[in-house]
């Protein structure tokens, strides 16, 4: 591990930020080093096929426009789907605390049930271990999934030059903001849902354009995908701050608690690069459909500021976006 | 569910044998109802492609003969091996609780790497959450598999028929029995090292031969397994006491804790099921290889005693052998 003393595991290791890169590169990739392991994409390709898998720890379980059901399906869907594959096969694996409510964790079956229904992927194994109390905390879920390659385009970093366009879905940090509003921990009450959707229906729906590259902004937020983008390139990323889709109450509550709305996780969120010429009509195929109503070009990249992510402020000064180092929310999903 | 006041998960639940099963059919099965899996194999067929999961709670994490992480890699590979197929992709999702010791990680990574290339699986693809102290037991892991399908005949359960033989790869008990003896719950000191193996090397050598079906018996042992089997079939499986492979040591422990045997976890056994003609050829290539050196046939297929499995005592008398109903050892696995 880079510093001094770094010999036990820490919440920030799991925040998905600097010290999660740290950590993977560092043990995880140095043991289970691996061709396909080593290219860091949310997803393994393998043929034309696509594998992935996530789990998921997210406190309370449920919140504001969701629950661990939804998030479970809508988390692997998303990086099945961000590889430009059709979501086919899910299995799902639970650990349960002893003591339990059967009743929660049937409420938690029919969410995911759902939303595995509602964009068309099969769940078709499983597993299930029970822990004594004080074990875990209530239910953990991972789901695996795998998915086969339909995007005209095969999709890929190595195709991103400067110019190219940076889309957004919609509005950022709707669901890192819903669960800490949940958790009641700062007494603010505002109505804010997370925006957890499984994005298959609407990526689909890009697969015979002109797409370069899709990844879906989780935990870190788009500060955190944008600077995993630019790392060790030969371009940089410009966002505009004035094109940012951030709603008045998530700006509000990143105010008063000093955070910042990219670094926020999304759930429902994904960044779609496309060329100059290409993005427009991209940009009208995602707004038509329900879960791209408020997509919006938001960047673009640049030959300059070559390794970093940029933000052009509404005052027209720049400045450069760090990913988050350590853990701003933990178990967010 | 069944019974009164069933409304909380108890430890019973995830042991693998009559809890295990009513909690299945009762809530997952209600809920995430799909025709695959319906089938309850160990793992799902798709076109040739087998996918699987399982998750790995077991404690404590290191113990004689193995750890977390080969089982983490044993348990998935075998569900994909028993299904007739070979093993290709795993995917590695890790909770890790906050404070855990960044070297025993490494242990666990540099033995579950080991386990995967003695059978020629690849590691593609992973994801690690981290909890707050307290809020899980060290680490906690899940695999999830994709074989391919290469068995010269495809096995299923319906090929089963009166005068089939059952095969052993060896002895009963190993896995469950070395955990426990690990626990230092009952001060016993034996040498007992757990039989935890990927079986694909030994499985692979009988893809060309006249195999009926394979399970491997893991929670619940070898009762669990033919249990299941029989229910609601038109046969029975009688098995012969004096051909079981145990060893004196696990008879030993067995009989001070009154345990029986074949209810205990095993982590490198197979049962395969072969004709009568065919039993002996397929026994003699399972000895030559060292997954299968003490091979047995312990059973037959019968027509009478249909859907209850019997055991034939050394003493000549006859019982009907049940599957485990609560829970023996919790997280052997």
């Amino acid at each position: 591990m880079r510093g001094i003393g770094m010999d036990k595991i820490l919440l920030s290791h799991g925040g998905g930020g600097r010290k999660t890169s740290e950590l993977i590169e560092n043990v995880f990739q140095t043991y289970l080093n691996d061709d396909i392991l080593l290219q860091m994409d949310d997803s393994a390709v393998l043929d034309d096929i696509v594998f992935t898998t996530d789990t998921f720890v997210v406190t309370p379980l449920f919140f504001p426009g969701g629950d661990i059901g939804r998030l479970a399906i809508a988390g692997t869907v998303n990086d099945l789907s961000v590889m430009g594959a059709k979501p086919l096969y899910l299995s799902c694996a639970f650990i349960i605390e002893e003591g339990f409510s059967i009743e929660t964790l049937k409420k938690i079956l029919k969410s995911l049930k759902e939303s595995a229904e509602e964009c068309g992927v099969r769940i078709v194994t499983g597993d299930t271990k029970v822990v004594e109390k004080g074990k875990c905390d209530g239910i953990f879920i991972n789901t695996s999934g795998i998915g086969k390659l339909n995007f005209k385009n095969q999709l890929s970093q190595k195709k991103i030059v400067p110019g190219d366009r940076i889309i957004i879905n919609g509005n950022l940090g709707l669901h890192g903001i819903s669960v800490l509003i949940a958790r009641n921990e700062f007494g603010i009450d505002v109505d804010i849902k997370s925006d957890v959707a499984p994005l298959s229906p609407l990526l689909q729906e890009l697969k015979d354009l002109d797409i370069k590259f899709m990844r879906d902004p989780t935990r870190g937020g788009l500060a955190q995908t944008l600077n995993e983008l630019v790392t060790d390139k030969r371009f940089g990323i410009k966002i505009n701050e004035t094109d940012l889709p951030i709603s008045p109450e998530v700006e509000g509550v990143c105010d008063i608690l000093g955070f910042e709305a990219i670094q926020i996780a999304n759930e429902g969120k994904v960044i779609v690069i496309a060329s100059e010429s290409d993005a427009e009509n991209v940009l009208s195929v995602m707004k038509k459909h329900p879960l791209g109503t408020d997509s919006a070009i938001i960047g673009t990249v640049t030959e300059e500021n070559a390794g970093f992510v940029s933000l052009l402020t509404g005052y027209g000064t720049e400045r450069i976006v760090m990913p988050p180092i350590g853990e701003l929310l933990p178990r967010i999903c």
